[in-house]
Protein backbone atom coordinates (compact mmCIF):
# COMPACT_ATOMS: atom_id res chain seq x y z
CA UNK A 1 0.00 0.00 0.00
CA UNK A 2 1.44 3.47 -1.32
CA UNK A 3 2.01 5.94 1.58
CA UNK A 4 0.72 9.55 0.50
CA UNK A 5 3.02 12.25 -0.82
CA UNK A 6 2.60 15.40 0.12
CA UNK A 7 3.20 18.00 -2.73
CA UNK A 8 4.49 21.42 -1.50
CA UNK A 9 4.29 24.36 -4.22
CA UNK A 10 4.57 28.11 -4.32
CA UNK A 11 2.16 29.80 -6.82
CA UNK A 12 4.85 32.44 -7.77
CA UNK A 13 7.32 28.89 -8.66
CA UNK A 14 8.54 28.54 -11.94
CA UNK A 15 8.95 24.54 -11.71
CA UNK A 16 6.06 24.01 -9.23
CA UNK A 17 4.10 25.23 -12.92
CA UNK A 18 5.68 21.58 -13.96
CA UNK A 19 4.71 20.19 -11.24
CA UNK A 20 1.49 20.97 -10.51
CA UNK A 21 0.56 20.15 -14.48
CA UNK A 22 2.31 16.34 -14.13
CA UNK A 23 1.77 14.89 -10.62
CA UNK A 24 -1.92 14.06 -10.91
CA UNK A 25 -1.35 12.24 -13.57
CA UNK A 26 1.87 10.28 -12.58
CA UNK A 27 0.36 9.66 -9.19
CA UNK A 28 -2.92 8.10 -10.47
CA UNK A 29 -0.32 5.90 -12.71
CA UNK A 30 1.73 4.77 -9.52
CA UNK A 31 -1.84 4.43 -7.07
CA UNK A 32 -0.40 6.98 -4.88
CA UNK A 33 -2.18 10.01 -3.18
CA UNK A 34 -1.19 13.18 -3.27
CA UNK A 35 -1.58 16.00 -0.81
CA UNK A 36 -1.96 19.76 -2.34
CA UNK A 37 0.00 21.81 -0.05
CA UNK A 38 0.46 25.56 -1.31
CA UNK A 39 2.74 27.59 0.68
CA UNK A 40 4.65 30.57 0.64
CA UNK A 41 8.57 31.02 -0.47
CA UNK A 42 9.01 34.51 0.49
CA UNK A 43 9.21 33.91 4.25
CA UNK A 44 11.68 30.85 3.54
CA UNK A 45 14.01 33.01 1.28
CA UNK A 46 14.05 35.76 3.80
CA UNK A 47 15.42 33.45 6.55
CA UNK A 48 18.12 32.37 3.83
CA UNK A 49 19.18 36.20 3.59
CA UNK A 50 17.10 36.51 0.10
CA UNK A 51 14.76 39.85 0.09
CA UNK A 52 13.63 37.89 -3.47
CA UNK A 53 13.64 34.92 -5.77
CA UNK A 54 17.17 33.81 -6.32
CA UNK A 55 16.68 33.34 -9.84
CA UNK A 56 16.61 37.38 -9.59
CA UNK A 57 19.65 37.90 -7.40
CA UNK A 58 22.16 35.32 -9.66
CA UNK A 59 21.88 36.38 -13.36
CA UNK A 60 23.39 33.65 -14.71
CA UNK A 61 20.79 31.20 -12.68
CA UNK A 62 18.05 33.17 -13.84
CA UNK A 63 18.72 32.82 -17.33
CA UNK A 64 19.33 29.42 -17.97
CA UNK A 65 16.44 28.32 -15.45
CA UNK A 66 14.14 30.25 -17.77
CA UNK A 67 16.24 28.59 -20.98
CA UNK A 68 15.33 25.64 -19.11
CA UNK A 69 11.93 25.84 -18.02
CA UNK A 70 11.11 26.24 -22.01
CA UNK A 71 12.87 22.72 -22.58
CA UNK A 72 11.17 21.54 -19.96
CA UNK A 73 7.77 22.27 -21.00
CA UNK A 74 8.31 21.33 -24.50
CA UNK A 75 9.66 17.42 -23.36
CA UNK A 76 6.26 16.75 -21.29
CA UNK A 77 4.13 19.17 -24.06
CA UNK A 78 3.71 22.03 -22.04
CA UNK A 79 2.76 25.64 -23.18
CA UNK A 80 4.96 28.50 -21.96
CA UNK A 81 4.98 32.20 -22.46
CA UNK A 82 8.05 34.09 -22.10
CA UNK A 83 5.65 37.41 -21.73
CA UNK A 84 5.62 35.17 -18.10
CA UNK A 85 9.36 36.62 -17.28
CA UNK A 86 8.41 39.97 -17.05
CA UNK A 87 6.17 39.74 -14.20
CA UNK A 88 8.27 37.26 -12.45
CA UNK A 89 8.60 36.57 -9.28
CA UNK A 90 4.59 37.50 -8.39
CA UNK A 91 2.43 38.06 -5.85
CA UNK A 92 1.20 34.97 -4.58
CA UNK A 93 -0.65 35.31 -1.49
CA UNK A 94 -4.36 35.92 -2.85
CA UNK A 95 -3.99 32.82 -4.75
CA UNK A 96 -2.16 30.59 -2.37
CA UNK A 97 -5.38 31.60 0.43
CA UNK A 98 -7.69 30.77 -2.30
CA UNK A 99 -6.35 27.36 -2.99
CA UNK A 100 -7.05 26.71 0.46
CA UNK A 101 -10.47 27.47 0.50
CA UNK A 102 -10.84 25.62 -3.10
CA UNK A 103 -9.26 22.13 -1.95
CA UNK A 104 -11.44 22.03 0.98
CA UNK A 105 -13.95 22.37 -1.03
CA UNK A 106 -12.89 20.54 -3.87
CA UNK A 107 -12.27 22.64 -7.02
CA UNK A 108 -8.66 23.31 -5.35
CA UNK A 109 -6.49 21.43 -7.81
CA UNK A 110 -8.38 22.47 -11.19
CA UNK A 111 -7.98 26.45 -9.90
CA UNK A 112 -4.34 25.52 -8.81
CA UNK A 113 -3.63 24.67 -12.59
CA UNK A 114 -6.02 27.34 -13.96
CA UNK A 115 -3.61 30.10 -11.92
CA UNK A 116 -0.62 28.34 -13.35
CA UNK A 117 -1.94 28.52 -16.82
CA UNK A 118 -2.78 32.09 -16.24
CA UNK A 119 0.15 32.91 -15.27
CA UNK A 120 2.69 31.37 -17.48
CA UNK A 121 0.80 30.66 -20.64
CA UNK A 122 -1.46 33.79 -20.43
CA UNK A 123 1.02 36.16 -19.01
CA UNK A 124 -1.61 37.11 -16.81
CA UNK A 125 -0.79 39.35 -12.90
CA UNK A 126 -1.76 36.51 -10.57
CA UNK A 127 -2.01 39.08 -7.87
CA UNK A 128 -5.55 40.95 -10.18
CA UNK A 129 -8.42 39.21 -8.21
CA UNK A 130 -9.89 39.57 -12.03
CA UNK A 131 -7.36 36.87 -12.68
CA UNK A 132 -8.25 34.72 -9.57
CA UNK A 133 -11.32 35.31 -9.73
CA UNK A 134 -11.93 33.51 -13.57
CA UNK A 135 -9.61 30.91 -12.47
CA UNK A 136 -12.36 29.97 -9.93
CA UNK A 137 -14.73 30.21 -11.96
CA UNK A 138 -13.11 28.08 -14.27
CA UNK A 139 -12.59 25.27 -11.65
CA UNK A 140 -16.27 25.18 -10.93
CA UNK A 141 -16.13 27.77 -7.50
CA UNK A 142 -18.06 30.48 -6.81
CA UNK A 143 -15.83 33.35 -7.40
CA UNK A 144 -17.35 35.75 -4.79
CA UNK A 145 -17.50 33.23 -1.93
CA UNK A 146 -14.32 31.97 -2.49
CA UNK A 147 -12.89 35.15 -2.56
CA UNK A 148 -14.73 36.38 0.97
CA UNK A 149 -13.61 32.95 2.15
CA UNK A 150 -10.12 33.98 1.55
CA UNK A 151 -10.10 36.43 3.40
CA UNK A 152 -11.34 35.46 6.74
CA UNK A 153 -8.98 34.81 9.65
CA UNK A 154 -9.28 30.92 8.72
CA UNK A 155 -7.93 30.73 5.72
CA UNK A 156 -4.92 33.10 6.66
CA UNK A 157 -4.27 30.79 9.27
CA UNK A 158 -4.00 27.82 7.50
CA UNK A 159 -1.61 29.43 5.05
CA UNK A 160 0.12 30.77 7.44
CA UNK A 161 0.80 26.79 9.30
CA UNK A 162 1.15 25.83 5.83
CA UNK A 163 4.64 27.59 6.01
CA UNK A 164 5.28 27.02 9.61
CA UNK A 165 4.86 23.18 8.62
CA UNK A 166 6.78 23.32 5.47
CA UNK A 167 9.63 24.98 7.34
CA UNK A 168 9.47 22.78 10.25
CA UNK A 169 10.09 19.64 7.42
CA UNK A 170 13.14 22.05 5.97
CA UNK A 171 11.42 22.79 2.92
CA UNK A 172 13.78 25.37 1.56
CA UNK A 173 12.55 25.94 -2.27
CA UNK A 174 9.29 24.56 -4.55
CA UNK A 175 8.10 22.59 -5.93
CA UNK A 176 9.16 19.78 -2.43
CA UNK A 177 7.57 16.73 -1.68
CA UNK A 178 7.75 14.85 1.17
CA UNK A 179 7.08 10.39 1.61
CA UNK A 180 6.94 9.70 5.27
CA UNK A 181 10.72 11.94 6.39
CA UNK A 182 11.72 11.85 3.15
CA UNK A 183 12.52 15.16 1.49
CA UNK A 184 12.03 15.66 -2.46
CA UNK A 185 13.06 19.16 -3.69
CA UNK A 186 12.02 20.21 -7.44
CA UNK A 187 9.79 18.97 -10.19
CA UNK A 188 12.88 16.39 -11.75
CA UNK A 189 12.42 14.61 -8.16
CA UNK A 190 8.85 14.44 -8.93
CA UNK A 191 8.69 11.03 -10.43
CA UNK A 192 11.46 9.51 -7.51
CA UNK A 193 9.26 10.76 -4.67
CA UNK A 194 6.27 9.18 -6.40
CA UNK A 195 8.33 6.32 -6.38
CA UNK A 196 9.22 6.75 -3.20
CA UNK A 197 5.99 6.30 -1.85
CA UNK A 198 5.79 2.42 -3.06
CA UNK A 199 8.68 1.60 -1.78
CA UNK A 200 8.40 -1.67 0.65
CA UNK B 1 25.27 13.40 -36.52
CA UNK B 2 25.64 14.32 -33.35
CA UNK B 3 26.78 17.48 -32.13
CA UNK B 4 29.96 16.66 -29.38
CA UNK B 5 29.17 17.99 -26.15
CA UNK B 6 31.58 19.55 -23.15
CA UNK B 7 31.17 18.54 -19.99
CA UNK B 8 32.24 20.54 -17.17
CA UNK B 9 33.47 19.47 -14.16
CA UNK B 10 34.37 20.70 -10.34
CA UNK B 11 35.93 17.63 -8.02
CA UNK B 12 34.67 19.13 -5.34
CA UNK B 13 31.54 19.03 -7.05
CA UNK B 14 28.73 15.97 -5.31
CA UNK B 15 26.67 16.10 -8.28
CA UNK B 16 29.70 15.92 -10.70
CA UNK B 17 30.89 12.37 -9.23
CA UNK B 18 27.47 11.14 -10.31
CA UNK B 19 27.84 12.65 -13.78
CA UNK B 20 31.29 11.19 -13.90
CA UNK B 21 30.59 8.56 -13.42
CA UNK B 22 27.65 7.96 -16.03
CA UNK B 23 28.47 10.30 -19.04
CA UNK B 24 30.63 7.73 -21.28
CA UNK B 25 27.81 4.85 -21.35
CA UNK B 26 24.99 7.32 -21.63
CA UNK B 27 27.29 9.20 -24.46
CA UNK B 28 28.22 5.63 -25.88
CA UNK B 29 24.58 4.94 -25.85
CA UNK B 30 23.58 7.60 -27.82
CA UNK B 31 26.97 7.67 -30.49
CA UNK B 32 27.39 11.27 -29.11
CA UNK B 33 30.90 12.68 -28.57
CA UNK B 34 31.98 14.14 -24.88
CA UNK B 35 34.76 16.07 -24.40
CA UNK B 36 35.51 16.32 -20.48
CA UNK B 37 36.11 20.16 -18.83
CA UNK B 38 37.46 20.55 -15.89
CA UNK B 39 37.05 23.75 -13.92
CA UNK B 40 36.97 25.19 -10.36
CA UNK B 41 33.53 26.93 -9.09
CA UNK B 42 35.67 28.85 -6.56
CA UNK B 43 35.94 31.96 -8.72
CA UNK B 44 32.45 31.46 -9.64
CA UNK B 45 31.07 31.26 -6.48
CA UNK B 46 33.30 34.09 -5.10
CA UNK B 47 31.75 36.06 -7.92
CA UNK B 48 28.26 35.63 -6.89
CA UNK B 49 29.20 36.35 -3.13
CA UNK B 50 29.58 33.47 -1.58
CA UNK B 51 33.18 32.21 -0.08
CA UNK B 52 32.56 28.73 -0.24
CA UNK B 53 29.87 26.19 -1.50
CA UNK B 54 25.99 26.79 -0.96
CA UNK B 55 25.18 23.41 0.45
CA UNK B 56 27.62 24.80 3.44
CA UNK B 57 26.01 28.38 3.69
CA UNK B 58 22.30 27.33 3.38
CA UNK B 59 22.02 24.37 5.93
CA UNK B 60 18.77 22.70 4.73
CA UNK B 61 20.04 23.05 1.34
CA UNK B 62 22.90 20.89 2.57
CA UNK B 63 21.21 18.66 4.29
CA UNK B 64 18.72 17.59 0.77
CA UNK B 65 21.94 17.42 -1.10
CA UNK B 66 23.62 14.93 0.77
CA UNK B 67 20.28 12.56 1.24
CA UNK B 68 19.55 13.23 -2.35
CA UNK B 69 22.99 11.86 -3.28
CA UNK B 70 22.32 8.69 -1.39
CA UNK B 71 19.09 8.16 -3.08
CA UNK B 72 20.88 9.27 -6.49
CA UNK B 73 24.24 6.98 -6.02
CA UNK B 74 21.27 4.43 -5.05
CA UNK B 75 19.29 4.75 -8.42
CA UNK B 76 22.23 4.54 -10.28
CA UNK B 77 24.28 1.77 -8.80
CA UNK B 78 27.09 3.73 -8.02
CA UNK B 79 28.71 3.79 -4.41
CA UNK B 80 28.80 6.53 -1.93
CA UNK B 81 30.42 6.70 1.71
CA UNK B 82 29.33 9.19 4.47
CA UNK B 83 32.47 9.66 5.35
CA UNK B 84 33.17 11.87 2.06
CA UNK B 85 30.63 14.35 4.05
CA UNK B 86 33.35 15.34 6.97
CA UNK B 87 35.94 16.75 4.11
CA UNK B 88 33.28 18.57 1.91
CA UNK B 89 33.98 20.50 -0.03
CA UNK B 90 37.52 19.58 -0.85
CA UNK B 91 40.44 21.42 -2.77
CA UNK B 92 40.67 20.08 -5.95
CA UNK B 93 43.27 22.64 -7.60
CA UNK B 94 45.71 19.64 -7.86
CA UNK B 95 43.85 17.18 -8.95
CA UNK B 96 42.36 19.80 -11.96
CA UNK B 97 45.59 20.23 -12.78
CA UNK B 98 46.46 16.77 -13.30
CA UNK B 99 43.57 15.83 -14.98
CA UNK B 100 44.19 18.33 -17.73
CA UNK B 101 47.48 16.55 -18.23
CA UNK B 102 45.90 13.09 -17.74
CA UNK B 103 43.61 14.13 -20.33
CA UNK B 104 45.74 15.12 -22.96
CA UNK B 105 47.79 12.07 -22.45
CA UNK B 106 44.54 9.26 -22.48
CA UNK B 107 44.23 8.80 -18.82
CA UNK B 108 42.64 11.49 -18.14
CA UNK B 109 38.90 10.09 -17.66
CA UNK B 110 39.88 7.12 -15.85
CA UNK B 111 41.81 9.59 -13.60
CA UNK B 112 39.02 11.66 -12.79
CA UNK B 113 36.51 8.61 -11.90
CA UNK B 114 40.05 6.97 -9.77
CA UNK B 115 39.70 10.58 -7.69
CA UNK B 116 35.92 11.10 -7.19
CA UNK B 117 36.10 7.02 -5.76
CA UNK B 118 38.96 8.09 -3.83
CA UNK B 119 36.91 11.30 -2.40
CA UNK B 120 33.32 9.92 -2.48
CA UNK B 121 33.30 6.04 -1.83
CA UNK B 122 36.85 5.77 -0.17
CA UNK B 123 36.54 9.28 1.48
CA UNK B 124 39.99 10.15 1.11
CA UNK B 125 41.25 13.69 0.96
CA UNK B 126 41.98 14.89 -2.90
CA UNK B 127 44.22 17.19 -1.67
CA UNK B 128 46.91 14.63 -0.97
CA UNK B 129 49.57 13.98 -2.97
CA UNK B 130 49.45 10.24 -2.04
CA UNK B 131 45.86 9.74 -3.14
CA UNK B 132 46.91 11.91 -6.42
CA UNK B 133 49.76 9.48 -7.24
CA UNK B 134 47.42 6.87 -6.55
CA UNK B 135 44.54 7.64 -9.13
CA UNK B 136 47.46 8.81 -11.72
CA UNK B 137 49.07 4.70 -11.11
CA UNK B 138 45.35 3.62 -11.13
CA UNK B 139 44.23 5.02 -14.31
CA UNK B 140 47.66 4.17 -16.29
CA UNK B 141 49.56 7.33 -15.60
CA UNK B 142 52.98 7.97 -14.47
CA UNK B 143 52.56 9.80 -11.14
CA UNK B 144 55.59 11.18 -10.49
CA UNK B 145 55.40 12.99 -14.31
CA UNK B 146 52.26 13.58 -14.13
CA UNK B 147 52.53 16.00 -10.87
CA UNK B 148 55.83 17.53 -12.53
CA UNK B 149 53.51 18.10 -15.39
CA UNK B 150 50.67 19.50 -13.40
CA UNK B 151 53.04 22.04 -11.96
CA UNK B 152 54.15 23.48 -15.18
CA UNK B 153 52.49 27.12 -16.18
CA UNK B 154 51.10 25.24 -19.32
CA UNK B 155 48.38 22.79 -16.78
CA UNK B 156 47.95 26.26 -14.93
CA UNK B 157 47.29 28.51 -17.69
CA UNK B 158 44.93 25.69 -19.32
CA UNK B 159 42.80 25.34 -16.15
CA UNK B 160 42.64 29.12 -15.18
CA UNK B 161 41.50 29.37 -19.71
CA UNK B 162 38.78 26.32 -18.65
CA UNK B 163 37.50 28.48 -15.70
CA UNK B 164 36.77 31.32 -17.93
CA UNK B 165 35.29 30.20 -20.24
CA UNK B 166 33.13 28.57 -17.93
CA UNK B 167 32.43 31.87 -17.00
CA UNK B 168 32.20 33.43 -20.49
CA UNK B 169 29.72 30.54 -21.12
CA UNK B 170 27.67 31.45 -18.36
CA UNK B 171 28.60 28.38 -15.95
CA UNK B 172 27.16 28.93 -12.42
CA UNK B 173 27.41 25.75 -10.95
CA UNK B 174 28.69 21.45 -11.53
CA UNK B 175 28.52 19.46 -13.47
CA UNK B 176 27.24 21.49 -16.40
CA UNK B 177 26.91 20.61 -19.82
CA UNK B 178 27.23 22.23 -23.36
CA UNK B 179 25.63 21.46 -26.83
CA UNK B 180 26.36 24.29 -29.26
CA UNK B 181 24.73 27.40 -27.25
CA UNK B 182 22.38 25.07 -25.41
CA UNK B 183 23.76 25.10 -21.65
CA UNK B 184 22.46 22.58 -19.20
CA UNK B 185 23.18 22.70 -15.45
CA UNK B 186 22.88 19.43 -13.09
CA UNK B 187 23.77 15.69 -12.94
CA UNK B 188 19.50 15.22 -13.78
CA UNK B 189 19.90 17.31 -16.96
CA UNK B 190 23.00 14.69 -18.44
CA UNK B 191 20.27 12.94 -20.33
CA UNK B 192 19.05 15.90 -21.87
CA UNK B 193 22.28 17.53 -22.84
CA UNK B 194 22.95 14.36 -24.53
CA UNK B 195 19.80 14.07 -26.12
CA UNK B 196 19.94 17.76 -27.49
CA UNK B 197 23.26 16.72 -29.11
CA UNK B 198 21.00 14.33 -31.51
CA UNK B 199 18.36 17.12 -32.41
CA UNK B 200 18.69 18.11 -36.36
Amino acid sequence: MPRPVTFWFEFASTYSYLSAMRIDAEAEARGVEVVWNPFLLGPIFKAQGWDTSPFSIYPEKGENMWRDLERRAEKYGLPFNHAAKDLFPQHSVLAARVAIVGLQAGWGRAFCRAVYQAQFVDGADISDRAVISASIGAAGGNPEDALAGAERDTAKSALRANVEEARSRRVYGAPSFIVDDELFWGDDRLEDALDWANRD
